[in-house]
């Protein structure tokens, strides 16, 4: 897509430290790294976010988001290690071509905050929220 | 494997708000949500993270996340929706049973925090870097 920086990278006209790939994903260094080693993983087709992948294309993602943290783990001596997607704007997505973070972590070094959970369900209310999740399920 | 409480859950030993399987994979509410409809996905054997997980099990994981992620967004009318799973202590896992965390998302919720990024690379880091991922890739 014009405009799309991860387009650009995919084409070859924007350089990028390249890591990995297979035939419909690719995968890269962030520039600005939670901690070095932190990698980015994306379609190589333009798919905004999760929701305008294909089946095939979350595979080959998917794919390369396994054999490359077991990768990067090993490569940086990490402690642990993170997958986080974020999708749409409200969900904190920057860049609006699909990617998925790979973050070696240390102990102790704070880059990715824990998710702020919240008390537990009323009565009823899973029960619910089960039948809707079911019911929109393709 | 036992004291594993995810492990009771695909058992049936301990109910849980089931919202989805396959053949390998389970996916469950979390019960102390971030919004409702955070849910979890599970392989059904024990694999304690990422790494423990064969290709097969990844795979039928992230059919899950996928089918599931297009579902709850649609069930909750959220606004945006991340997928995180934190491995190893270090990297934020509690329960040692690996788990895909997904969160729908609302405007200005902030349930989920931004990753800390740092500055870019040095000079040469990151080509050493890319070297020593690519030689760590099976």
């Amino acid at each position: 897509m014009p405009g799309c920086i991860f387009c650009k990278i995919v084409a070859g006209g924007i350089p990028a430290f390249m890591v990995g790939e297979n035939d419909l994903a690719t995968a890269f260094l962030d520039i600005r790294p939670a901690n070095p080693g932190h990698t980015l993983v994306i379609p190589k087709r333009h798919a905004e976010n999760i929701f305008e992948t294909t089946p095939e294309e979350w595979h080959a993602m998917s794919d390369l988001v396994r054999t490359l943290s077991i990768a990067i783990e090993k490569a940086t001596d990490a402690h642990g290690l993170n997958i986080k997607m974020n999708n749409r704007e409200h969900g904190g997505q920057d860049v609006m071509h699909a990617h998925v973070h790979i973050v070696p972590r240390y102990k102790g070094d704070g880059v990715v905050k824990p998710l702020v959970q919240q008390s537990a369900y009323k009565t009823g209310e899973a029960e619910e929220l089960v039948k809707k999740i079911r019911s929109a399920t393709r």
